[in-house]
């Protein structure tokens, strides 16, 4: 039975959700294959019971999984060969890395880019994602957000430091091989790359040998259409 | 044979040294003991052929060992039982969260406590560390550099979110058992606490919680004298 994995398609037909990118990269991880069905924003929470507004939402047989940490230990409990976390210190480790990411790096790069995710999402996607994300904005519009957002790249670049030096010692965040720290942070950078019309990394910044190798993962996965992630 | 242990020590005898201090976890985390040699700033670089200015660095048998990675490293291979890295990717997580801990942590712990440092320090070690410190500080001397200093702790605070998100959900960084990470940052506060006159968390912080569980671990071996860290 081939698992289905639900992913958010902007209006161009790119997969732009950095979580379930990562979903994504787990699945090759584990050499498991997969059937995808592209679902805007707002026919999210048709699926899942409406529990979820988010995806990745997997279906394995008569088992649906939401959540992209769920779906990672429903795939580990039930496939367990190629383990995504070797440990549970390693998974713990790992949600730390998660949270830094998306607590320091993805919320820069959001602020960067809101306004581009609006612009590519499907037009009958467009008001859900601009009332929800506006309202979570202190009253700024999106285009009030991003005001002056060039001037902030480097905000992102700095935030990006811990990244740079745990990889100048090894290839992968994991290590010698790539983990789900990797597939976490590969995912962001698609996402921003699906969206985002200004380059949020300088043409010498080290990451970029990284990308390249994250990128070229399980037969190229990460090789999809992007705009130029470094300038 | 036991492991002899050289640790920095501040003038009133307290080991200071935020690398030792992790050291000394990971040899309790290990079961085994240590014989622990108090040096000062200045007596360090008599040690190791003068390779190293800093602690930890272990002497067993006939082995002289320096640096906390290579120590850690060192331990696991020459004493598998209890290992402190379950995987070569929990080792690269945690070398990641020692990356961030350091740059984002430590770095503006030390911009406010520097002077307590050299004021701390053992007379004779005092010129040498204000001229070694100053030098790295663009030219500030220790007293210019901590000026104002209070307005920077809602910073300090801030830097330790990841943190707070990791362990909103599980006890430790390791997860349910503490690891390397939960050492390295243990060991952080310790130095913190040895000599830093104002209290670097709030009142409220979830983190001292975390703190007292892991100051309580190993027979409370975190548990020695401080000054307030959070208030």
């Amino acid at each position: 039975m081939t698992i289905r994995l639900y992913e958010l398609v902007a209006a161009d037909g790119r997969a732009f959700s950095p979580f379930v990118w990562r979903i994504k990269y787990a699945l090759a991880h584990k050499g498991l294959g997969a059937e995808t069905l592209p679902v805007g924003f707002t026919e999210i929470p048709k699926l899942c019971d409406g529990k979820y507004k988010t995806v990745p939402i997997i279906e394995d047989g008569g088992t649906t999984v939401c959540d992209s940490w769920a779906i990672a230990d429903y795939l580990d409990k039930t496939y367990p060969e190629k383990p995504l976390f070797t440990s549970p210190q390693e998974r713990a480790m790992a949600r730390f890395f998660d949270g830094w990411f998306g607590l320091e790096v993805m919320n820069r790069i959001f602020g960067v880019c809101v306004l581009d995710i609006h612009d590519h999402a499907r037009a009958e996607d467009q008001p859900y994602f601009r009332q929800s994300r506006e309202s979570r904005l202190g009253g700024k519009t999106l285009e009030q957000f991003v005001e002056g957002r060039d001037a902030r790249l480097p905000e992102v670049r700095h935030a990006l430091r811990p990244m740079r030096a745990a990889l100048a010692s090894a290839p992968f965040l994991g290590g010698e091989t790539p983990n789900y720290a990797d597939y976490i942070a590969l995912g962001g950078f698609i996402w921003t790359g699906a969206v985002c019309t200004v380059p949020v990394l300088a043409a010498d910044d080290k990451l970029n040998d990284w990308l390249k190798r994250g990128f070229d993962l399980f037969g190229g996965l990460g090789n999809v259409p992007r705009y130029p992630l470094a300038a």
